[in-house]
């Protein structure tokens, strides 16, 4: 099931609540990445206790290991990875599109799907819009997303001509037809989002729109963005495609982003995110806060004995974690560097959610996102 | 300070209470290693919810990183790591002599103290006595070791001679003697613990022993096993060597062992013991449990749905994280395995030494004991 209400606006941003079989999800929403299972580095307890109300799952990944016999024996992965609160999974579509590489040589598209060799064990795999379907009902994810085709924005440095973009947003349309047949015939009782895609043309994304919503999913995500293109190019999609979706609807920007891009995802009219940002970054010593970014392994930060944002909120900050101590845990190569820095930058991204839902239901979003922007440039 | 009482016996074994500068223990202990400041993989606060009372620090490692200066800054080591319970530090003796390797030629031993290239850059540096106490002074370790020589049970494959583990044991004695001089010079108010060395030979053993306690120190430690000697020695040691040791003072078998050498060493009136083995062990998929050890990696597990131990009362094992999950994570190397294999392993031990103090309270630490190897015989 899905049901989504639209609790507020202002201007484009909206304050909405999705409700899902594994539970209720307030947006605008960030989405915690735990491809394998696990969001890196983290408790799952930790997620609970940081309001984590959404977690993604990676359908490819999970597919590949443990495979579907075991995630079955759990009834699903909310049973697996011992989490009982909603889980979005992702197509694989993504994935098999990045095992391309530059030259796109590592797997093989058609009308069918995508055939290439497991990077696990090298066996030979073909995923389907069915296959897809079959993997994600397993999973009991409580969104799932339609097998899409990701237009590159380049491909060994050329760009993507208009032709090759819409050749393969036609077939991501053609996949969500399939997808859509597959699932009902599964009888999942989850939701399905379709994949507005379209490379960097606005007419072609207007397009895949249009037959998308024709298909009355419950929600929709933008996909194809945060693919190496231009950020110009990106704030023009954010700008053009989530206000023109079904105001009834979700509207989840796929892979996006900096604080910044979630902000401006936000003021277009975005309810969902999702990154691995907060925690890739916290892994190689990169921490985000209301003040700036701050990168621990600075020497500077050698014998501050600052918390990392005295005004947050997070495990990390609110129990005496310095600045030298995470810098020496992350000198030393310390797991628990990365532990608390996850913590502290996934606290960071929920929190900035919690502020802009407030400030949205308060009608003070515009206000809230001056004094975001003024703060954010203040420096740690 | 140190105050120790014995609140209870049973045969050799006892049930003890210790009060430190920061704080109560109460003994038989395990204390869990934070080599440089971290329990590597572990929150504090997962340390504080599993009911851990006293941390090691190894003086050695915070001398190199993150330095005196640091540590300064933060008054301490319980400012700087956020651990306002009691901790331990070891001296620094057992660290340079590892370095040594197989034919000790990285590190020169001489009357003085210890020289040695730094292995973190290279600087030539000199542990003394004197140094040792300095830094553990500087680091406000509620207990700190004496420096001594830690005599190896061979070197590059020949024994250790009774006349060259004399003179160890000498040099160690003549140490202790600077280690209480500089203490006291340095007005530290934490407790100084002497260490027992001579090797494998119990006459050596009972000369040491016979001088230390003539310095009239707060608590005794005994060194020089877990040093790559065979288990029948170490149990010799064990049976040999605590009883002796003045019966109103703490003491503390370094660097053991396995649950097995843990119940010895409380039968031989141990009070007090440390070990890497409950989270280096996690980190290579081996489990600890009531039902004997369980290696997460073999494939019997890849489906088991089951806790790790059904009766354990760990966070993983009581959030139902299963068998199955842990050894994806582990086959994926997602670090949320030997963080949760972590939390299991050191919440083991410290429920073990739980039960322990619980059976000589009751007088029925023998009966307990049989229980112990009958379940641990069980497999799991």
């Amino acid at each position: 099931m899905l049901d989504f209400k639209v609790l507020s606006t202002e201007g484009l941003a909206r304050r909405g609540r999705l409700t899902l079989n594994h539970g209720v999800v307030e947006t605008p929403i960030f989405m915690p990445v735990g491809t394998y299972g696990t969001v890196k580095g983290v408790l799952p307890q930790s997620l609970h206790d940081m309001g984590a109300q959404i977690i993604l799952g990676n359908t490819f990944h999970l597919w590949l290991r443990p495979g579907l016999e075991v995630i079955e024996a759990f009834k699903g992965l909310h049973g697996f990875e011992g989490w009982q609160k909603p889980i979005l999974t992702d197509s694989g579509g993504f994935q098999v599109w990045s095992l391309g590489g530059a030259s796109g040589s590592g797997r093989k598209i058609s009308e069918e799907g995508v055939r290439f060799a497991s990077p696990v064990n090298g066996d030979k795999l073909l995923l389907t819009p069915e296959v897809s379907m079959q993997v994600q009902t397993a999973l009991d994810s409580d969104i799932v997303m339609q097998f899409d085709e990701c237009t590159p924005y380049e491909t060994g440095g050329v760009l993507t001509t208009e032709a090759e973009a819409r050749q393969s947003m036609e077939l991501s349309l053609r996949w969500a037809g399939r997808c859509m047949a597959e699932f009902n015939r599964l009888g999942n009782r989850n939701a399905l989002f379709g994949i507005v895609q379209g490379g960097m043309f606005e007419h072609l994304r207007e397009e895949s729109l249009n037959q998308l919503v024709a298909l009355d999913l419950p929600g929709y995500a933008i996909g194809g963005v945060s693919v190496g293109e231009p950020k110009a190019q990106m704030l023009a999609i954010m700008a053009h495609t989530p206000h023109r979706l079904p105001a009834h609807k979700p509207r989840y920007l796929m892979g996006v982003g900096t604080p910044e891009d979630l902000v401006e995802g936000v003021a277009c009219g975005v309810d969902m995110f999702d990154c691995v940002m907060p925690t890739r970054n916290a892994r190689n010593g990169h921490l985000f806060t209301r003040f700036g970014d701050l990168r621990i392994r600075n020497a500077r930060y050698k014998t501050d004995v600052r918390p990392i944002d005295e005004t947050c909120g997070c495990h990390a900050c609110t129990t005496a974690i310095s600045r030298a101590y995470l810098h020496h845990l992350d000198r030393c190569g310390e797991m628990l560097g990365p532990m608390l820095a996850s913590i502290h930058n996934l606290h960071y991204y929920l929190n900035l959610m919690r502020e802009i839902r407030e400030a949205i239901e308060q009608g003070c979003f515009e206000a809230w996102r001056a004094s975001f922007k003024a703060d954010r440039a203040r420096g740690v």
